[in-house]
């Protein structure tokens, strides 16, 4: 089966091993007559870049993005934008070694049951350069959203047992901290953990928080294409992701009634608003005006040096000891990956959106 | 847009309101050859029905379905499926009063923002009467599974602060209780809170737990695809639930890699296992042959009796009780949909696993 | 796999087989606000009707049609739309004696292989009588192009060796021949063609024509989602259909460019208009504002009452004559399945034709 | 909208414009462990370079492929397979004139209907230079056809008014003259009609024939996805075809159900066979043993420097004559898209049949 694409009327097909020539997407069904050029999409993918601090692997990926199509005198032109990153700085040596063992909490063991065999350099497909291709889409798709007015906010909520916190809360300070923290105390905390983590040759998990804004009130379908359905699969396929929530999410489940339904009013302008935002922006599955707040749970990074037990594909047990350059949290890295998937999805159901009046539509063909 | 077909290869397509003639679905994709009547779907029917318990809402809804097309002499034919529940005991005037009242919680101003007007009898499309046709569909699944020798065990795993002890787990103890909660001790304290809820005019939330034995190791598709991605959709699209866990889920990322890594090793007979399994069964987005476990968090039930600030479609602040007949807490009858939903998109992915490998394929055709 | 499933934003579903319960179809995506009633939708479904002459088979179908789901006080919600036919006047005994033999033309033998076993009575779900769900989202399908000022024209170009001529072409005499054709005097020949075709124990092909006027000049897709490739589709996967031609079609192969190419001009209020229509209303996928016009050729009637050679599922040769009310030939109750299949596609492209330009959905979401 | 993407599980996208960085495609859902290579690929492009010979355009397009991702150790590891082919030799100065100017027959006035502006450069993305990803992703289906034991022959069946002679047929005489037909008297002829055409600075059309030889009888699927269907779309979807056929086409539709059904009967070896093949090798939109025969038509080339009346993007009228290097008849370089076509849609559609039987289904996962 396949499972490369993703999304409807806005679809993008990414491609790429870690150690092969590169990584790419193909974004198609992009709207003609968006200003873009390699600036737009390489500030995203920085955001990705490794190297930028102690707390992600010193491997030197450049990065570099290169518009191969789609484009014409600085705008796009409606047909499919296909985007190249090559692959540098692979030292597929330092995999030779693990090729037949499994990993714990790699996909090795998955792949090869899957497939019969695997390109084990770096992990092949399912290493985390395969968000490279995420990301480059991504810039497209926010660049997108801010032209109809929509904006969003991505960031760490917490590594391992320290969470930001909501006095606190600061979007100024995102990037002014190696972790992509809203909250400078908890960042400087977190940094501890992670020196801690880092000296046991362990790894650490966190979590992701996305606040879209000024999104209308009316993204989304019944039934299987919620807003909220789409959204938790868009996050939900980024490795290493075991958990979702949107709004209240799991706190909701230990809440009532009274506590959790958002009641009705207006703002200054004589507005409909809601008071509250328990829902987290969407209510049966159609945005309902407010912030749409959305979680992901990363697990730890899974290349850890520490000691461990397995098998290789002979079924022969051995201890393995991983060695290469690795993150000891993959979360600030991942948060523009998040937002990226967070974007996708909302550009491409607010395009779905546009069908849903009669009325609308005859408009729309006056 | 559209929203209301699902899967790929095993694919539904649900229909029907809360008060209109009916709920269906339409099941494309069957294999040709299963065993199927009537009684097989109304089982999982029976499950979801209301009235079963004080816990439940007393509306008398039978649900008796009928199987319209895709059988032959007791056997599915390959060809589309059609059932047909219709809908009966509907006291449509009951709603007249809130027709032009948004519900607190209810979808009710997402569909106006929407589709500019709605069918407010009992939410319309936005009922929980919809899953009826998930359900249906359901149970196919589950029965299509089970002939390749999978299982799936669903139960309440908390309602509002009470949760099951893991030590007292007993999966026989499941349908022993009106909640369908696998510890008699957790069930009989959630019984207590709920009666506290309906005393206040409150309602409560909860999570749903499932556990999936026996998948084989290769279903799911990495990158979008991934057999998680795709279960937390499922469940997502649930009406009222706010968030999923795969494994660990949440608890994942307050960990670390020595702690979450499953190690390998070897069963009994030899064959390569994982010794622990905080991944839930998936790696890389394929099934890894352990335990598929996920949870889903149910906010609570949105319509409530107590009083509540909100507006109507003229804009008019008002206060609002909600009479009728409603659950005081979702989740017993939501389990048997988590129970569908999950089984639906691994039937669905399973299928879609047989051509991952070309001898595979030239040897099934030969 | 599925296959019952057509259509991107407007989504049909059908289902049924010829001696089921029924016949149906779950329309997905139909936009809020159209005023819709079972008459709408009757007028047609009677125009594929059986017994309405002598040259379609004297089987009493009333076919008539009732909406289950999806319209509110008269007008389409925006959610599913359920249709249902029930079946009325089987006579599946007919059909023993051929349970185990192999129809020539008919789809049994593919059936066979394909799912082990089929449900034989009236030709299961392989029955034109699948085509009622078609015809029935068709019926919505026109009335929305309508809306939009799109009209279509559909009517028998050919019955056997008998073709309209171009110069007798008159609309009006479309419904005032029980063959659809707009040309009386074809109309007579092919009656007495057909008369002697029946008294041969014989059927006879034809080719039907659809005209579609006032579309707006950008509907299709680059690439693979071409309008006509869509219309292809659309109506080869019409029971019967052989060949399918835009424009000029086959002719247009044994043409030159000189003569081929549509030269531009302007109309008498200087809008630019091609000045010739042998592209059949299409250049490069996408509709260029001329008039769309298609042709399908379709076989003849499968079931003939003359002596065929033929073998049974147990690999016997033997000889068949099939009995029952079969139609001498297929084409005058096919037109209006032509038209509602063309009509079902233009108005699913016409939507995905909302998100080309940037600055278009910009002015739409203000 | 998009349109870039084709198929279900064999899937295809391509991107790239005629005078931009490269053109290229990535197949998804490719099996693993198919030898693989660039020189594959290469064999088929070149059936579609120009410069071949005198009736193709004299453009030097050396047209490389590389491959970028999905192979390891010479074989397909099952994730996406990325393909290039840069750019070469591109005289964009060429197109400057005629930037603003509506050329007839081709996508110059849709695609500005549509996007409000083009890429003009040699036609940007509605240059048959999008068909070299078909190819290369079609070269990598015939090669997985060939492993199942399936194969595929195509050629120029005819070209303006000079056919083939079913009597010559010749298979082996394809690849003996440069027009690629099965009849070396035909393409002496042929060669002669286009001496002329080119002498009157006009061009011709022709049709293409393809016959697929032993694929199994159960491929497509009932209803929407035919087979019929899906071939027809996919040949439609290529640029300049106006017309398909299957088995008899439109002859079909003139002939009697007695001439067009065909018996069964028996083969040597026991074998239920039809003694005829008017059908084209499918009944019921499912394969039914015999072969698949289908036929497109295409349109004269459009380029032509004979004097033509057209407008510019202003609406001004004028004369043009299209210089550059035009193919004077598009058939010999389209007998690979067909055939890449066919075989793309035909690999993806025998994925698609696994599923239909649920003892075969037990069998796989046994």
């Amino acid at each position: 089966m396949y499972g490369s694409t993703y999304g409807t009327l806005f679809k993008i097909t990414t491609w790429g091993e870690s150690h092969g020539k590169g990584i790419g997407v193909v974004i198609d069904g992009c709207p003609a007559g968006l200003e873009l050029n390699e600036t737009d999409i390489q500030k995203f993918l920085d955001r990705r870049k490794p190297g930028q601090s102690k707390y992600t692997t010193p491997r030197k990926e450049a990065d570099t993005v290169e518009i191969l199509s789609g484009t014409f005198e600085g705008k796009t032109t409606g047909t499919p934008i296909s985007l190249i990153v090559y692959n540098k700085d692979q030292r597929s040596k330092d995999y030779k070694e693990i090729a037949s063992i499994y990993r714990p909490g790699h996909a090795d063991f998955s792949y090869d049951s899957k497939y019969g065999f695997r390109d084990y350099r770096g992990g092949g497909r399912s290493s985390a350069r395969e968000t490279i291709g995420r990301v480059a889409a991504g810039a497209i798709a926010v660049k997108l959203l801010n032209q109809l007015g929509v904006s969003i906010y991505t960031y760490t909520a917490s590594i391992g047992p320290v969470s930001i916190d909501k006095n606190q809360f600061d979007f100024n300070t995102i990037f002014q901290n190696p972790l992509y923290m809203p909250d400078s105390i908890a960042a400087k905390n977190a940094e501890e953990y992670l020196e801690d983590c880092m000296a046991q040759k362990n790894s650490s998990g966190g979590t992701v928080e996305c606040v879209i804004k000024n999104l209308p009130a009316n993204i989304g379908e019944p039934a299987f294409e919620k807003l909220n359905a789409n959204l938790g699969k868009a996050i939900l396929s980024i490795g290493a992701v075991k958990g979702f929530e949107i709004g209240d999410g799991f706190s909701a489940a230990k809440s009532t009634g009274i506590e959790n339904n958002d009641c009705y009013g207006h703002d200054e302008e004589g507005n409909i608003i809601k008071l509250t935002n328990h829902s987290g922006g969407i209510l049966g599955g159609i945005s309902d005006g407010s912030d749409i707040i959305l979680r992901a749970a990363f697990k730890p990074t899974p290349s850890i040096s520490a000691t461990q037990r397995t098998v290789n594909r002979q079924g022969e047990a051995l201890n393995i000891n991983i060695k290469g350059r690795h993150d000891p949290v993959i979360v600030p890295r991942a948060v523009v990956v998040v937002e990226s998937m967070a974007a996708i999805t909302l550009f491409d159901m607010l395009l779905g959106s546009m069908t849903s009046r009669l009325d609308k539509i005859i408009k729309f063909f006056e």
